[in-house]
């Protein structure tokens, strides 16, 4: 079986992932190639879409859409924030777009947040791109800090972060030693007492039985104390059905602030306190995988 | 910009949906064509896929696949049910593939279940290819009716229903009457007073501000007293996200049975009293779309 190219498919007016090792695409009509960079770590191309905004694509898969990237980035920051007890020191690994950055900055309770992507060149198309969610990086809470993550986190202080969120791509390429219980022992040695880590946890369609059951199995071999997986709907990622699961030192992420969840007063399109419950009540196909 | 055309595509080994007005795609990497025929309502495929199992396809659009029918036709069926007080009587209108209907019947205190769908091609090709959603077909509760579902409805006798389903196509082609509110009035008319209907709604980031809108405000002409949108991921159908709404005949479809949906006995991949509760709870994007 032969594939379409994709500068073939190009030419004609649509940008398509295929999700070879899932037999399924995704398509989307686009206008226009806006950016195209190959930066020292990966190929980098922004498009102008018909129906979804600008389009982010690395290394020819998806990142994020202007449309439908309220989904991903609220769900990677308010269950972590809410599931811990008064989280102030907040890092963010990889997450270059900044639209996870934005989100955690909505918490008046948060000191500081460090972002640490290899990549400049993602968040330099992203304050082009997608500047509204580069709008909070000015936020004297914030630094950005453009470096090997992993390295990062080997040589930060034990103890000294509340909440780690692993914003990064699929566990393949660049982020690949993200995926892994070495860089999850390090990650839990960095949080203190009551912290909570999250990590972008692919399909549940296609990876419950694989990456989602290994990389549970490696936070509690990390040492973590709880886990607990929330899926979320998110159209351009394969299978459109996404999820992110959370860690605790110490601390239960399968509960989480309810009351100050419901009482925010900052702007949100997908996180309340119920979707957040919902999410963290696991479809029974789910359930038995992860249980057996 | 031009198309890639469906069987230059098909050539190649992909079944693609173009979904136009959305300017998205989504494809499937087929093994072969396993059947075709024009029915006297609709062009009828299904296709062998690698990763999805069978593909059915109605005038080029994906109806169900062997891996993710469970998501639809779960939801389709258990939400109504439990939302109903004690459901005995079930219409499905549509749902010639049999899958609704084989989630009904695994309801024991369901009396009969009468399905009428139109196209008598569909629920054959589903005895062929997808004979796990018909292997309740037998169960002498269900009626299996191929007539037109708006006169079936317009001929049956006031009262007679506790639970419709309206599980149709696109509200486009053989499925347009059944989003007109003449229609929902008369299933109004057929059920009984606590009586619940149930209509697939399509997609909460394509159409909240549209058909999900509209038919809701419908059901409120209809003179239906309570209505709920439920989301749930399907990541076959565009955007991979879908939804259903209900409405309630003298009862509030906000609430459910929680301790009978706790407690049942047959076999669940998706539903559950916690995926229920977290579907009732909408997003906020939706919510203020809705209420605006």
């Amino acid at each position: 079986m032969t594939r379409i190219p994709m500068t073939e498919r190009l030419d004609q007016g649509w940008f398509t992932e295929v999700f070879d090792s899932h037999g399924s695409a995704f398509s989307l009509m686009i206008k226009d190639k806006l950016h195209e960079v190959q930066s020292p770590y990966q190929h980098l191309e922004v498009y102008a879409t018909e129906t979804y905004g600008n389009l982010m694509v690395l290394d020819g898969c998806v990142m994020l859409s202007t449309r439908d990237n309220f989904l991903y980035h609220e769900m990677m920051a308010h269950p972590a924030l809410f599931a811990h007890a008064a989280p102030k020191r907040v890092v963010i690994i990889g997450g270059g777009d900044c639209g996870t950055l934005r989100e955690v900055l909505k918490h008046p309770g948060v000191e500081q947040v460090v972002q640490i992507d290899i990549d400049e060149e993602v968040t330099r198309a992203s304050q082009r791109y997608f500047p509204e969610l580069t709008a909070s990086n000015d936020d004297p809470r914030a630094t950005l800090k453009f470096e090997d993550g992993v390295k990062w986190v080997e040589s930060a202080p034990e103890g000294s972060v509340d909440v780690m969120i692993i914003d990064s791509t699929d566990p393949v390429g660049p982020a690949e030693g993200l995926f892994e219980v070495d860089f999850l022992t390090r990650c839990h040695r960095l949080l203190a007492d009551g912290g909570v880590l999250v990590q972008q946890s692919e399909s549940p369609l296609y990876h419950t039985g694989s990456i989602i059951r290994e990389l549970r199995a490696d936070m509690q071999r990390a040492g973590f104390d709880s886990v607990a997986t929330l899926p979320f709907p998110q159209p351009v990622y394969p299978s459109g059905w996404w999820s992110a699961t959370l860690a605790g030192k110490g601390s239960d992420v399968t509960r989480f602030r309810e009351r100050d969840a419901a009482a925010v007063e900052f702007p949100l399109e997908y996180y309340s306190v119920e979707t957040h419950r919902g999410a963290l009540a696991l479809p029974p196909f789910m359930r038995r995988a992860l249980s057996a």
